[in-house]
């Protein structure tokens, strides 16, 4: 069957639903060159106006999906789950939950890519560990699998690839704000890697890239519903994503505070985050282990350590640190009502710890330590922030944000929450 | 000052205004190779959503305009007045009004463009007459308005060129039915080409672009507006196109009905509309002639011929005919509530009068005649329409949509309006 491109961007733009085939010979015909970028362009801006129903989306995504290859993952001894995260600032939790949730007798296939903008990637964080490498081919992935229980390393460019393409597409055309393409990008490769559950982290928040709690809801239960009907047992949790996680932001910064976490120690909301969502992860595969003890019996640790050393890492390697610190400290003394992850994130990045464009290098030892909490006092000339950079050009280039991210007031606050709602399977 | 694309197609997603400078660079860039087509497609269909105020429209619209030359007709010593039409069947009225005005004192200056679709165009029609050319040089035109007074020919590619790429990226994209885009393609090329006067013809109805009277006024006011704010005198006269526009719908054949006209005679409902638009032109330019008077004392008809032998053309050779004539007669007897004017159109164009690309040749002789009007009675057996082909293939591929067109009932029908609202400058 052949559709006109004309027709169906004009279909959409309407407001008419597209049928499963025209959606399947749409993004064909865009994988062969058939239909052109600015086709496909104008397309993304009136689903960005349109939307996506759930049928249409479930069709877009399995053309995705189909556009490359899919990991068969069902003949591992154990169960597969994994966990994405919509990205948030200080956001080393798949470093922890990888192998904790395997040690809990689980199969973590974490195929991930690299931070982009003021949110870090998980990938550009191991890497900072000397002798790890994110790349894995498929058999390399099954076998650490199979004989590790964790893996975190790149997707590769054949699972989804029209993903590339699209995202590229709506990067340079103001498409990338929609909940159906975003899910679809998300969930593409997910499904795509082959897991047989997943856990969503939906972060929420100054620090997210969605900053209400409504669009949150609604980009959750889009992608629980993609999931779902793709056959992959899907839950979202919507976390709170107003401050940095932990204290620390930046790669190597990040990595030594999740091997505290995995040691039983760390910051509380790093490690509580850790344990929520694992909980659910087992809960979705049916295993009926206590990940809090798996942190503090060391046995969550020591599968971290076999996830490193599989991937060529050296887990007793110090970490790059950065040349230059800086601290700054409270010019005077009273409550902190908040402390704004974005500005903590930017200030980072702009440090070196981020890239601005995909092709970028990011410094291992740049970051923020963040040194207080929301809703703790503070005395004059209590240190707050230190920055960390491999320059002082680049050293100065967080002090603005740093300086806007916290301010002393005298009203006491109350802690916020970390988990909002979970989002389950329709009926 | 330098914007950036991506930013600009979400400010106006969003429903943002965008700055006259925005505006400005944003075709700059375009023209220049600098701004991509998928990037331009992406801001099109945002505009389809969100629309353009007439501050950006008026913006939009003088870029187009400075992307190319803009004739100047100041100092004719004749004032200019031009009229255009949004499209309809059978209407051949350019043909008689130009050189009617013509011939009451003012300049025509017509520069048109080609028929697409079920529509046809005045060039295409004037194309049937033995040596007339469309093509003309700045100088020429100049010239024939000054000696004849009347000119009708091909807008030359150096008028508002960008508005041919923006035109086929929006054919392609589903970026055609905005209002704004639409204005701004008409006018810019109607502002380039120097009237100081200009009649917009909004046709409404089954047979025209847009089909009701709320889509028509809005685009008949956002023209006018347009207009007015670039100094051109403006006025929209809002006319009826369900049914044809007299009885003949064709290349050749609506010259020939065009001359009845211009001798006198002719159907009705031409003359009518005709003497209505160049009324509203004189009185743009503030001549005060009878421009019936001139119909039917000769004088426009000896302009027409003027015109004509100034581009070439030999007003007294006989035109194509068509090889293959086969007319359709009444199946009953009854009244004749209603002929569908849109039929009609697809009926001749799929004849060979019309073209489905720009690129297509269209048949001098094709068409449809009508041989009934709208509120009369008809007996059994009684012709009803008689169509003309090149080829048994031709004719037969406007049967299926002769049939439909008209239908025969019992209830009595009243006439209907020739003109609906007219829409001039705002205060």
């Amino acid at each position: 069957m052949s559709y006109s491109a004309p027709l169906l961007i004009a279909a959409k733009r309407d407001g008419q639903e597209l049928s499963d085939d025209a959606i399947t010979w749409l993004l064909e015909s865009y994988d062969r060159g058939d239909v052109a970028e600015e086709q496909m362009s104008a397309m993304l801006m009136a689903i960005v106006f349109r939307g996506l129903e759930l049928r249409e989306l479930t069709s877009w995504t399995n053309a995705m999906i189909d556009s490359g290859e899919r990991l068969d993952l069902r003949n591992l001894s154990r169960p597969t789950v994994d966990k994405h995260s919509t990205g948030g600032v200080g956001d080393k939790i798949s470093l922890i939950l990888a192998p904790l949730v395997a040690a809990c007798g689980a199969a973590v296939p974490q195929l991930s890519g690299r931070g982009l903008g003021h949110t870090g990637g998980t990938l550009d964080k191991l890497e900072s560990i000397p002798g790890w490498r994110a790349s894995l081919t498929n058999e390399e992935i099954y076998h650490q699998l199979d004989s590790v229980g964790a893996v975190i390393c790149a997707a590769g460019s054949e699972l989804a690839p029209i993903d590339r393409r699209l995202y590229a597409l709506r990067d340079v055309t103001g498409t990338v704000e929609s909940i159906p393409l975003i899910s679809s990008s998300i969930m593409s490769k997910k499904i795509a890697e082959g897991t047989g559950a997943l856990v969503l982290d939906v972060k929420v928040g100054r620090g997210a890239f969605l900053k209400d709690r409504d669009s949150s809801l609604r980009l959750a239960r889009t992608m629980v519903d993609l999931g779902t009907s793709h056959g992959v047992r899907t839950v979202a949790q919507l976390t709170n994503m107003d401050e940095p996680l932990g204290r620390c932001v930046g790669n190597a910064l990040e990595v030594d505070e999740s091997v505290e976490v995995l040691r039983g120690g760390g910051p509380r909301d790093v490690r509580d985050l850790t344990v929520a969502l694992a909980t659910i992860m087992l809960e979705l595969v049916g295993l009926s282990d206590d990940p809090a003890a798996r942190l503090d019996d060391g046995s969550a640790y020591a599968l971290y350590r076999d996830m490193i050393i599989a991937q060529g890492g050296d887990p007793d390697a110090p970490l790059a640190r950065a040349a230059h610190r800086d601290t700054r400290v409270a010019p005077r003394a009273g409550g902190v009502p908040s402390i704004d992850a974005y500005r903590v994130g930017v200030a980072a990045w702009r440090q070196g710890a981020g890239r601005a464009r995909k092709e970028d290098p990011v410094s291992a030892g740049a970051g923020v330590e963040v040194l207080v909490r929301r809703g703790e006092r503070v005395e004059i000339g209590q240190p707050l922030f230190v920055l960390h950079a491999d320059d002082e050009v680049h050293l100065r280039a967080g002090h603005d944000e740093i300086r806007g991210a916290l301010t002393i007031g005298d009203e006491p606050v109350d802690e916020a929450p970390l988990l909002f709602e979970r989002v389950d399977a329709s009926n």
